[in-house]
């Protein structure tokens, strides 16, 4: 990486307006892997998931949004508990959470009842999906198995990062990212951004945007360089998406990037590494079965390997 | 207002990508509408919150977003309900809903517990917000005074105002619109917007948008000549407000603005109206008393006004 890259990064940070209660999340995030290291969990992995935001104005209104439902990083999130992980969810708030992807949109309006004015009911055709959102997801809170920690901007999004690569620092080979989230690739930089809401009313409106510098290089090489790394390409065309992701394996030398289609991303992805290219499918025999149960098991299985080889 | 307003209009609607499931809308909203007009409830309002997006690319990755919680449209639809009128809600997938403000932000892992792994229970400490987002939220909707259409870009959202005011004309004067949300000023045409994802990696990338056309115009002169209604003018700078507000009122002829500054806005609002300025303020003395209470109370009575006064 060339200093020009460790430049930007820094003068990305030193612009960026200052993460709110860092102390409490940097006591939260603590807490968590030294419980799980001293239980006996060995393994622990920091799930980003959902879009950043890119303010156009300082006291925001305006800004530019990276959709993504985050699903892919809830449904990822249970499966890695269910692999005895410890995990660091950092999520997009208002994002789809772990445990509660099968509610409705709409959940107090369609789960429950009071029925006779004192106690509540779940209405049988949700019970299984309310019982997973409250019973599953506060076993996994309350063990510290999963830790959830929200973001919106892309500077509270690489703030936390930064902190979270940090603390795993001591965890080794054992720590994993898997970087399910959508990053910002353009931003306004704080400093040369408008202090009030843009006016409107005179004509067409240009923005120029900067490139939001490539924090994945210094997160391999600076920040966690013995965490087993795993990113993801989201295209729409699926004529450049294996190059792409190829590209980007090489780039950042990460261990593997998982290259997804936007329209059948909920059925097949590819995993591309150096040891080739593995195309991941959901087991369509069986209505509930989701990519991400066959996806994390490949996963796991490559970080298990890498691990193993860290120790030799 | 000019022919060229008029085209511009024209051009937008030709150009938005098709509303998806119209029929099924169409058919909640006039069933809405007749069941309202024939039970007696006469009067009915639409209240529009959260903002819309603008996408910038056709197969949605990237897009603008107005940033609104929603907060101030449910609040106010709350209101309109407890003041007798049947309430058409627009609002933006996944911001606040109207009974659900008092909940935590994860509700799903700090309300409920299940202690015998059957039957569900409400931590004693949010039993009312969840009460109040169960059994009020259900019963207005159950007895047809709430109605809940979401949307996210801005071609759904103005095509379905204008499917609402075309719904409303024969209600005439008891009918209202309270334009709380937040709606672009910019937009990407349609046509001349990118299919695929835009690439990263090659220096700033550029963006012109141009000027989502005037709706409130048409709203007021084409659509419900005879509705009562009021917009919002959301301003960071207070300095500009009342200004920006009294010209916007001139401007689209609308009864009031409501003219809001982002930081005080759960404090004070100005209503702008011909008849003057007043300053409606959130009663202090009590702690759960919200500025919507005021407001709305302030609203309701210049609509009586108005509906006598077209009656004669």
């Amino acid at each position: 990486m060339s200093s020009m890259g460790e430049d930007e990064v820094s003068s990305f940070f030193e612009s960026s307006p200052p993460l709110k209660k860092m102390e409490d999340i940097l006591q939260k995030l603590n807490g968590f892997i030294e419980h799980n290291s001293s239980g006996g969990r060995r393994r622990i992995v920091c799930v980003t998931s959902g879009g950043t935001t890119v303010p156009l104005e300082q006291r925001c209104v305006r800004n530019i949004d990276n959709f993504s439902s985050g699903n892919r990083g809830a449904a990822s999130t249970e499966n890695f508990v269910k692999a005895g992980y410890a995990v660091v969810f950092l999520y997009r708030s208002g994002t789809c959470q772990p445990y509660c992807r099968s509610l409705p949109d709409d959940p107090f309006l369609e789960c429950f009842q009071f029925p006779d004015n004192t106690n509540i009911q779940v209405h049988a055709s949700h019970v299984e999906a309310v019982k997973m959102a409250v019973m599953d997801q506060q076993a996994a809170v309350a063990e510290a198995r999963l830790l959830k920690l929200p973001f919106t901007t892309i500077y509270e999004y690489l703030q936390m990062l930064r902190l979270i690569a940090t603390a795993f620092k001591d965890v080794g080979p054992c720590s994993m990212f898997y970087l399910a989230a959508a990053v910002s690739d353009f931003y306004v930089p704080w400093n040369s951004m408008t202090e009030h809401k843009i006016e409107s009313g005179s004509g067409p409106l240009d923005i120029r945007l900067a490139q939001v510098p490539k924090m994945l290089s210094i997160l391999r090489t600076n920040w966690a360089p013995q965490a087993f790394c795993i990113s993801f390409k989201l295209e729409t065309d699926s004529k450049i998406l294996i190059d792409k992701a190829t590209k980007a394996l090489g780039k950042y030398k990460v261990h593997a990037v998982v290259a997804n289609e936007l329209s059948t991303r909920k059925e097949e992805v590819v995993v591309v590494s150096s040891s080739g290219n593995v195309v991941v499918r959901r087991d369509s025999d069986k209505p509930e079965a989701i990519v991400e149960d066959n996806l994390i098991r490949l996963i796991v299985d490559r970080h298990s390997t890498y691990i193993k080889e860290s120790h030799t």
